[in-house]
């Protein structure tokens, strides 16, 4: 089975949905042949590269409210957050485009280290003072997650590399009907929006997993079957 | 949208169903969104390594017939391969286990070379004086298909190498109702029995491409929408 998950490296409900996804799956009969897989999704696609602000700031001018309020905002996310074991600072962090990153989780996909680089940049964003905003802490990240930091620092500096895959990615949720993140998409056919208890994603794996009938489309045709006989069937 | 093929580099219908799936593909009009991936399975699991027989002379026994009815039957489907521009000789070539190949093609996987290597292996053993079941031969394969000769004699020297994999996608396949191959599934939604003509293939991706609906499992959750505001649903 396959799951897709699209997701933001600047959406704390992704960060905090990955865990409980990871937690759901933990608790499936069959999580051995769960393969996941995750594609981009930019909450603010059309903001310039260097263009990084901070976060209760960039909150307060979005939802026209005080700075103490935009705080409160992220503490209720941040209690979130700590009640599945992870890390959250509500100050000091910034707001910025994610284009980079996402580059860079596609080169991570395509040598086999995505999920390592994942969440280490979600750590460095959300636990640690490091920006991922900046070109020199995503290669950190890149060889921490044991990409090769040249060939990270190339695609960094290639706008061109892996943008192709971040825009297809982006097309396809929304083609899929995804109108934030995360979104998991298991095998194409179910759909989980949001960062949903644990249970929830346990129990979509089990009805995903219960739906893989196949429908067959087409007559018989030359086939070679598992006992090896190759025929063409008779008409 | 995403086609599995299961194949078996010893299957003429695979080999054949390839071509045709390709011609189907190319008058698909989202072909440039079709990510395919090349699976496992193999015709005969319980050959030995290094027990090889002539094809024809497997054939008759196999079936009980002369061996000038075993070529008949090789004919046949070498003219359905030649109608395809694909190359076939019906003497000399040999049947063996394929368990190494299936190996080495997950190698070649990770790599982002499968669809070459496949390709190679095809045409080695189908239309060219080569054996697939030389590990020599195989490694030649590997580096034409643009993957690290040493790297590919290595895999092919642990037994252990990907052999997991190739399991998991022969239990796969079972799981999808499989008896035979090639068996295509689109989107583990759709799938496609045997080597069809191409306009089979077209109209399956057309059937798989507008049945794309998601089904969505679980309440609001916590998430982050396009316009990039991250808010918990409000009970």
């Amino acid at each position: 089975m396959r799951v897709e998950i699209w997701s933001d490296i600047a959406c704390p409900w992704c960060y905090i949905g990955k865990a409980r996804f990871e937690k759901g799956l933990a608790a499936f009969a069959h999580r051995d042949e769960v393969e996941v897989v995750h594609r981009s999704f930019e909450l603010d696609p059309s903001r310039a590269k260097h263009d990084t602000a901070p976060v209760v700031e960039m909150l307060a001018k979005k939802y026209g409210r005080t700075l103490d309020e935009a705080r409160a905002m992220e503490e209720h996310v941040a209690s979130n957050a700590r009640s599945e074991g992870l890390g959250y600072r509500t100050e000091g962090r910034d707001h910025g485009s994610t284009f980079d990153i996402h580059r860079l989780l596609h080169l991570a996909r395509a040598r086999g280290r995505q999920d390592e680089l994942l969440d280490l940049a979600y750590r460095a964003n959300f636990a640690e003072e490091r920006s991922v905003f900046d070109a020199e802490v995503l290669v950190d990240l890149a060889a921490e997650a044991g990409l090769d930091a040249d060939e990270a620092r190339a695609v960094l500096t290639d706008e061109d590399a892996y943008a192709d895959d971040v825009r297809t990615d982006e097309r396809e949720a929304a083609e899929l009907g995804a109108t934030g993140v995360p979104f998991f998409v298991l095998d194409r056919r179910y759909g989980v929006s949001g960062g949903q208890p644990a249970e929830v994603f346990t129990q979509a794996l089990e009805q995903a997993w219960q739906g893989r009938a196949i429908t067959p489309i087409g007559a018989a045709a030359g086939a070679c079957d598992a006992d090896g006989s190759c025929e063409v069937p008779q008409a």
